[in-house]
């Protein structure tokens, strides 16, 4: 006899588990909804021609491809066989599960472009899958919650990205988080500024070699980071002028103000796309949004952090990048997103500009499991058990159960004429708080008696009072 | 460029199509919780040890495979390659797609049969996906809902689908439906009762060459029927009182009578299994079933049907099988399901009784659809709309906007300060409700204009009155 199991890294999710994922599915879906977003759900198989070549080489590693129906393996040959794995994908495989979100995404903008109205505000919670090596908070099934906008450059859609991050945690109760936002241009004019003490960084496609390293400062600290840079060619006085650059301090306007100013000082030319003043696009950008967020009333300033070191995205975002995580919990980003100018142009829709972000509802609950924060526990949305003693008194039951279930309580009644005890023991397992129990004298004087299983208190009731009296508390 | 498309057989499901989807999940969950079904989610990818062999061969062909990842081929010899996809498979695909609920839930009790209580009640309502061919009500991913108890053989369960199955219908209101309801042991009384003529089927096994041609009852009439099972070997006299016993007619009731009395006069020996009376076993329980739907308040008896033709899953199911059309759409059955006395034998845990049944979502949502009986259309959750001038009447707009999703009103402010009759067009094609208009001139004198869009009134409030204005609507 077999023993039988699930695939490494995928899981059931039990009532209790379903109940408080569900919660949190439900507090995103809200705020996606009070703000304008709109549902769309895409379909978990997609043509590999769609997938294939949207998230690097590793992805394409990573994507899980689906056998074709049918006779498979018709069209491999032997040679096929002796190049291998690669040679003999395009003959068996022509579709694939989901990786992201944002991909079907773009995929239904482009073959809809006729139909949708833009700017088009989706939101998206669905799973999707990644033959990744599953560790603490990564699976190989799993599920993504994204929000997007495309067909307008509006930073009023950044901001109010860190509203809804702001209103999604705070209904979480996961309040100690820190919203970090940076901007592709920021990037850009740091390296711009290296470039100017360091001739050697004039060689193009060096500036990713530079963001990579900077990303891992958080990890690697600022020694680590040098190391790596200097060993990648980089000159000692760039790194020095790099961390001149990346030490600002004080508030997210002060923050701004000073690169603005470290910037001037190395004569690195504005890009002159900010009001006509002589602001950096990049840092204009961050500047509007945050104006934008206190007019907006947003109250979480001491949570939103200005990091110029923040690289994330960095083949597909173009304008501000953002990444969140919950300070009292060792875990990775639960929330990341930024603004992509040209989303759908690999499908044939070129210059649409979006901006999107993804909540990982998977490490949400991981989190709020390490909080314990989730208050929802019970096994069954059962309200009320109506326990029996035989045929009889279980059939007189019926219409109680009836009424309660049309009242809204959802209810049961114990299926079999088992003992009392047995009953009362699946009550108590369940987590069911009201257990009415129903015998042969209870229904010959047309009452019950109602147990309250938490305090254990039990009263007795007319049989036409119960319903009145449970909804009631 | 490639022309982006997505697999045969799956769909796109864009805001308005959620929407209505979720408008069926809504009323199937109700339902199913009302009656204290829990939630449970199974993965997507299931090991092909668990899913193969459950489905029959033509199952075992239509799963989608999934393919090991990394150098998936490295095991395949030539050799493999001259046997073919048969030999192929087991070496490059150890994991498959969901197929039904059912077997992942049969998967889920036996592997934490130590921890559940029992009986276990359980919903789930998920997509499974089967590499059919795509047609009129059938698609390659749909979704499927189920509820299912194990641990008890309880007629209240049967009874209780039969209410559920009710409640949901009339919730969606799809109200012309027929439910077709017939045992196991109906079937096998009749098979019985023909071999008492017809000496021919003595040899066993013949049992389902009878019940699926008589399946076809429906589609091939009387005529149809007798021609294939004379073609399979029956005698002519077999299949003459094989239609007198299925001339039953009247009542509920009645025809349980009327067929008790058929196999009475045929000698078909009793199984003794029901109440200690005459009766059949197979009768008697769904006597039962109707005795417990009056007991509950039934109130559709005139559209429960007794069907003694009826065979559905005569491969697993043991008891009661149940099956559910729509009569004014042209539509196979939305819902079946039965009792199983082994659900999860083949996992190890033999001998427990259960009883289940399935919607399919996507043809309640085409016959919903052909009946056009949805009322939900809304291309966006969006209730109002602030439209503006200018960058200085955007902003200002912006406390307002804040206080509106505040007061569970959601709302967007147009992104742009593009001409108002654009801001309108979006308003429009999404059927926003309400716009409120923000201009120059009423963010000096503190008002704003809102317009209902359906009957294109308008009129002006004080800022600082539109949200109670709003929420009173």
């Amino acid at each position: 006899m077999q023993k039988p199991s699930i695939p490494k890294g995928t899981r059931d999710f039990g009532p209790a588990q379903v109940a408080r994922r569900q919660h949190i599915f439900n507090v995103i879906r809200r705020t996606f909804e009070s703000f304008g977003f709109a549902p769309l759900e895409t379909p978990t198989l997609e043509n590999l021609s769609v997938l294939t070549g949207k998230y690097g080489d590793e992805g394409d590693q990573l994507l899980f491809k689906v056998l074709n129906s049918g006779d498979f393996a018709k069209d491999v040959t032997a040679a096929d066989l002796t190049v291998g794995s690669k040679a003999l994908l395009p003959k068996v495989a022509e579709k694939g599960l989901r990786y992201d979100l944002t991909v079907p995404f773009a995929r239904y903008v482009a073959m809809n472009r006729g139909t949708l109205t833009f700017p088009f505000k989706r939101y998206q919670m669905q799973p999707v899958w990644r033959a990744d090596r599953p560790q603490r908070g990564r699976y190989r099934e799993f599920y993504q919650c994204d929000a997007d906008v495309v067909g307008t450059d509006s930073l009023l859609c950044e901001a109010e990205i860190v509203l809804m991050i702001a209103q999604v945690l705070n209904g979480l109760r996961l309040d100690k988080f820190t919203i970090k936002i940076n901007h592709r241009g920021v990037l850009r004019n740091i390296y711009e500024s290296l470039y100017a003490a360091d001739s050697y960084l004039g060689e193009k496609g060096r500036e990713n070699d530079l963001f990579v390293a900077l990303d891992k400062l958080d990890k690697i600290g600022k020694d680590g980071v040098t190391k790596e840079l200097l060993e990648r060619g980089f000159f000692g006085n760039a790194t020095d002028r790099l961390f001149e650059a990346l030490e600002v301090s004080g508030s997210f306007e002060e923050k701004l103000k000073q690169l603005g100013a470290f910037f001037r000082k190395e004569g690195v030319v504005p890009d002159g796309m900010g009001d006509g003043s002589e602001d950096y696009r990049s840092l204009f950008e961050l500047n509007q949004v945050r104006e934008l967020l206190a007019a907006s009333g947003f109250q979480h300033f001491d949570r939103l952090e200005f990091d110029p070191t923040l690289a994330r995205g960095l083949s597909y975002y173009t304008g501000c990048i953002f990444e969140v995580k919950i300070n009292n919990v060792q875990m990775g980003s639960v929330s990341g997103g930024g603004r992509y100018d040209n989303l759908t142009g690999s499908f044939g829709l070129p210059g649409v500009s979006g901006v999107g972000f993804s909540f990982g509802v998977d490490r949400l609950y991981d989190c709020l499991e390490a909080l314990d924060l989730f208050t929802v526990t019970a096994e069954t949305p059962t309200r009320c058990l109506i326990t029996h003693f035989d045929q009889a008194s279980g059939r007189a039951a019926l219409p109680l159960l009836a009424e309660l279930r049309a009242a809204g309580i959802p209810s049961e009644l114990y299926p079999d004429a088992s003992k009392l005890q047995k009953q009362f023991k699946y009550a108590d397992a369940k987590g069911i708080p009201l257990v009415v129990i129903m015998g042969p004298e209870e229904v010959a004087a047309r009452v019950v008696k109602i147990k309250i299983m938490a305090s254990g208190t039990e009263r007795v009731l007319p049989i036409g009072e119960v319903v009145k009296a449970l909804t009631v508390e």
